[in-house]
């Protein structure tokens, strides 16, 4: 976390001090995810207040200075002048503060968090590595449920805090579902893995689908294609949303871009959902240190799906971080 | 749910239509749990909106109306009246809605959730079943991450969707930290476990403590104590505040009462933590229905700590949910 940066922030927005309460934020800037309540203040530097429970853990943890977290009454004389809070503050939290003070919402921390210093890429990587080892390592045999097990135990056990997600093994006709929930039938085809891992708090996101015979062969290479040519148009100042027509135009000139039912990705990082979404009406545009997915799909209902992710990071020209082979069987 | 004891309540607020957007509440209300962006609206009926990508899904699962989530500001035509919303309601969207429309915080889906029926406690019977099975087939071996992986392959292998939160395997002096993060540090003593499982979208949440040596036996047995008196009091129309008094006094008369760091529980559902909270401050009372966990224990700083938790229906008298034995070796 740059604090300097944190702080011209704050001077443009004007705004005197922060209330941090989202924990992937409150993450970010102590460098350190206390479990249980916990709030940041910036005035003219970062602390976190967080509970008794937690004070130990903390005290070893934290990148910066901490407090006792006791009451929301005690946090409140923390801050001062006008006060920027999150736009994602719980609504009756909200009314509590506001109470003869200025707020303000703004995006500075998820704005620093767009843009990934050398240490976080390095954190993303490990969570590629530990998702790509694990899912090596597996055998495709079974029901969804046992390879959706075996792949979590994998993942922990190379390293990995928690999945970053629900992990999905969807198969056969259920592949048509992009969030499928996990069944407990015996594997079909085409059978779609998508799966992350989390280390030191950042999350890794692919996705692979097994395929077997000519038409679910043929959908695996049109999306294939789809993928390529998005990750080949990434740079730093094209918009998202360019990537994203570029994969949807592929799948559109076979004629499935009705079954194209998602946007083509979104930034990775401390969520494994966060900015920049790539999708038709985003505003982003993409920089240098942005770290993306890019996954687009074919989904044809009461037959099946098919999806192809990997994480990218935005450099003069796009870098694949993850590794592990396009076709696996 | 009873969609006729939320009309009740919308009366009796004075608000003709509700808002959802908070994933337990949607889940509560529509039966299942959309992957994606969505929202419920009550009005005179319970409609489940949400995005293309969950909608074959939602149409196997959901058990109200469907919609098609597309954008915040379609959602608000749906609205009418006097709108009820969520305290967590994020600011951002507060302040759209808002716009020409009166909203006021209610908790009504809330406080219709601390009340189960029959059919959420079966759920979270199973939730318990699954864990119990789950740590009686493990091996009480190897590194605290090892044991951790093999605690949650159990539990995903007997039938949990995922762990019900960061599972906790803290051993040696680590066992001090509540809340402690997994270390790939090899077993010591003692070895607290603290684990859930999730069947159905509700949530099991247990306690064990693995104990050698006298000092350790007699703070176990401490906790142990305080855990069976508070257990002892549970039945409708206490106070929960009683509830921790109780297990705080037991502690305090061994000398130990700032070595209790957290409340003694909270409620049980489909969140793992919700009301209600049975601390020193919690106004709530037991009510029929209920389900909460009753979780003391001793930490001691620098050497070790002890929890014990079970899960507990309040009945006429206390029903503990949970069956496996306090001390395991």
């Amino acid at each position: 976390m740059d604090l300097k940066k944190i702080l011209d922030s704050m001077d443009a927005a004007e705004v005197d001090s922060l209330l941090i309460l989202k924990p992937e934020n409150i993450t970010y800037l102590a460098g350190y995810r206390p479990s249980s309540a916990s709030v940041v203040i910036v005035t003219d530097e970062a602390t976190l207040y967080t509970t008794k429970m937690d004070m130990e853990d903390a005290s070893m943890n934290s990148k910066i200075p901490l407090g006792e977290f006791e009451s929301t009454d005690k946090i409140k004389d923390h801050l001062k002048g006008r006060v920027g809070i999150e736009k994602s503050m719980p609504v009756s939290l909200y009314k509590k503060f506001k109470e003869g003070r200025e707020l303000k919402i703004t995006e500075i921390v998820e704005s620093a968090r767009i843009i990934k210093s050398p240490d976080e890429i390095e954190n993303i990587g490990r969570a590629i590595d530990i998702a790509e080892k694990s899912l090596l390592d597996l055998e495709f045999q079974g029901t969804e449920s046992e390879v959706a097990a075996q792949l979590e135990y994998n993942m922990k056990s190379n390293g990995s805090t928690k999945p970053a997600f629900d992990t999905i093994v969807a198969s056969g006709e259920r592949s048509s579902l992009p969030h499928a929930t996990i069944s407990t039938d015996k594997l079909g085809s085409p059978l779609v893995i998508d799966w992350g891992a989390v280390y030191n708090n950042y999350c890794s996101d692919l996705t692979r689908t097994l395929v077997k015979g000519e038409k679910e062969m043929e959908i695996f290479n049109i999306v294939l294609e789809a993928q390529q040519e998005a990750i080949k148009v990434i740079k730093p100042s094209i918009k998202a949303s360019y990537v994203d027509k570029v994969a949807r135009r592929v799948i559109e000139e076979y004629g499935y871009g009705d079954n194209f039912i998602h946007s083509t990705g979104h930034g990775l990082g401390l969520e494994v959902h966060e900015n920049p979404t790539l999708s038709k009406k985003s505003e982003f545009k993409l920089e240098k240190g942005m770290v993306i997915t890019v996954e687009p799909g074919i989904y044809i209902k009461g037959q099946f799906g098919v999806r192809i992710e990997d994480d990218v990071l935005v450099g003069n020209r796009a870098q694949v971080l993850s590794s592990i082979k396009k076709s696996i069987n």
